[in-house]
């Protein structure tokens, strides 16, 4: 399946929830206003498994990384954890040993309220790099939201706002699956707006779920679900150093867990990979300054590297970018991309449609009518397709316009 | 020698001279409006040589190519040409087998004007894809412009101003160094400002010389003339499918031809080098929407690779490019940049430094004077260096800011 192709849309077998990280059995949340962000703004947030879960994560491939971040990935090697604690405002990155410690001590007052090991917590911090944490007011909120920690739909969204930096609106989905006669939940919050970009740029997800599942196939059927959702979109083509998708899965339904390559285990990922693919749609729907969404659909690509390639050479094209926000049915910039991105193909077979509006036939230009162009350029959303006629391989994309507020929002973040 | 370091400065033996791709002897060039861009606007420019002349070319890499430049390839092979003709405003791409037989008639129509084969014409366009050239209006112009070819720097001009499609200034740059008792002259002249990238992006540059050179050396020392020019400088990161730069070397300086490898090579080379960094320079000075320039420095890198690709990183961050614009000394983004390279480094050991204020030591966060950093922000240049602790290698990039000028830019190009 193309990514984004049908990112709305019910997998078979699975039914929609009203419902964020608190979805699942067993899960509560809570969050908390430490004084990182400006003042009384909420920016530390708490996701409590009330029984240890399985655990995964899928973590930023760039080579420097937060403080928080590393704390994380060494926890989570166990495949065990019952908490996630994260703030927003600061990345805690680039500010040295202490930097380790602070997380350290992030994690060691959760387990101390929660009742459970240090190791066992799972930490995350999104925001500026290169300053140090207040831990004089960050560890008082963390005993402060741990008191408050509730099962309830309202707690799940007060998280969802905590862990907010640059973005306009917190991010939900929730999906319930029946497996061996239990319904199974899949709950998850997400932040991410600006810095967007595959392999876990500045965005952070934290998924719930009751389903009872092994580690070592929670991490594969983690990792395959981002991979076509998170692992897809761009929103400025930059990643970054603090960022990542949790799962915790705490068997609270009951299910016989997961068997590897199972029937429940693929109407599982199903599920999953919606959840992921929902909150990844908001990600980009929520782009710093964006105006409108674009689905890049490559298909008939020789590769399915070449098809990637190209979706990503579109979807990061800044001339793309820009001639979506201007409604401009520049299509030169569209093949142009393609051309660039590092991709075998043959020009001279390809077609570009803009909706139902083909612009491009045998890699010429096809004469048509403006006005339904800009109609079509108009919309919330726009679908890009690049047809070629090399193969049968096919990738997507997910990304926004660039428009003068990205620039007035990115050129004053830090000051 | 790090890419822009000392991008204004004249090399050993060489001394500047005031003119374009006229300076060296026997090179004509000249004009013509032909109703391709706006009205009156020139968007024709011919430069010719009085005489066959050694040639060479360095291309886009794009897989879609346009019409004029498969032609121009197609020429070149042979390593020698007499002239140089290239339209603005239309890129002759993406039109089918019309466009290659639009190009052949341009190269037919100014050889038949000079007197020579068309297979020793040089063909280029530049502008919007996918529209066929007005050959009723482009023919008669050539024909008019070959009729007013001087050998003067005002003509020399003329072109400067007729191959420029969204720049706002024409780019020009020369320089003489005396090789065996004669004096030798290199000019050249350069169009480009959005879409720039390495690997010829929306660029075309043409240099003329009259030194005596081997068209295979010729050849050889231009690829390497632009490795660490056109190909180090970014301005929003697209790389075109028409875009080159061309130099034709016609021996009229009576120089005895270059030897490979030669002290006398050696001079001209930094010459030629020398041209290319000017022009490259002028391109990214000349981006779009752009108020400032940045030099990216790397230094201290593992190796050869590692530098150029943390340099480009950097060079092409929209959140780098936007904390330039907003004169916010957000270090964090220049890290990150480096960090999602793909280059290996010890994060551990770097420092970053804006001008002569070091914000990052050890990768670690330094306490610095805000005013002293925003200062160095405020000026019309920018120097950004990164400092590890990996190896000897250094590479360099030029850059600009990315402001809201940029996106009015590009939303409304072809509008």
């Amino acid at each position: 399946m193309i990514p984004f192709h049908s990112q709305q849309e019910i997998p078979p077998a699975s039914q929609l929830v009203d419902g964020g990280v608190t979805a699942a059995r067993g899960f509560s949340a809570a969050a908390a206003a430490c004084g990182i962000k400006d003042q009384d703004q909420l920016d530390l947030a708490l996701v409590v498994s009330d029984r240890p879960a399985a655990a995964a994560g899928v973590f930023t491939r760039n080579r420097v990384q937060g403080h928080s971040l590393q704390l994380c990935r060494q926890h989570l090697a166990a495949g065990r954890a019952r908490a996630v604690v994260i703030n927003s405002g600061n990345a805690n990155a680039c500010v040295g040993p202490q930097g380790l410690a602070d997380a350290a001590a992030m994690a060691q007052a959760l387990a101390s309220q929660i009742g459970c090991s240090p190791q066992e917590i799972l930490t995350g911090s999104t925001g500026l790099i290169g300053q140090r944490l207040p831990m004089d007011r960050l560890l008082p909120g963390i005993q402060q939201a741990a008191a408050a920690l509730a099962p309830s739909d309202q707690a799940a969204r007060q998280a969802e706002k905590a862990i907010l930096t640059t973005d306009l609106r917190p991010k939900r989905a929730a999906l319930a699956v029946t497996l061996g006669g239990k319904t199974v939940t899949i709950g998850g919050m997400a932040k991410g707006s600006g810095m967007i970009h595959p392999n876990m740029a500045t965005m952070i997800a934290v998924i719930t779920t009751d389903v009872a599942c092994p580690a070592d196939r929670l991490q594969a059927l983690l990792a395959r679900a981002a991979d076509s959702t998170f692992n897809r979109i761009s929103v400025d083509g930059d990643t970054s150093v603090c960022d990542k998708v949790l799962i915790l899965a705490n068997g609270a339904a009951g299910n016989p867990p997961l068997v590897a390559d199972s029937a429940d285990e693929a109407v599982f990922f199903q599920a999953l990979r919606a959840v992921c693919s929902r909150l990844a749609y908001q990600i980009v729907a929520d782009g710093e300054g964006a105006t409108k969404l674009a689905i890049i659909q490559v298909t008939g690509a020789a590769t399915q590297e070449d098809a990637r390639l190209m979706a990503a050479a579109i979807a990061r094209s800044p001339l793309v970018k820009t001639a979506l926000f201007g409604q401009d049915a520049n299509w030169g910039r569209i093949l142009t991309a393609a051309g660039y991105s590092g991709a075998s193909f043959d020009p001279s077979g390809c077609e570009v449609w803009l909706g139902d509006c083909q612009v491009c036939a045998g890699g010429q230009a096809l004469p048509f009518d403006e006005d339904r162009a800009k109609a079509i350029l108009q919309a919330d959303q726009v679908l890009v397709r690049l047809v070629l006629q090399d193969g049968q391989a096919e990738d997507g994309y997910l990304t926004c316009d660039l428009t003068d507020a990205y620039i007035h929002i990115n050129a004053s973040y830090r000051s």
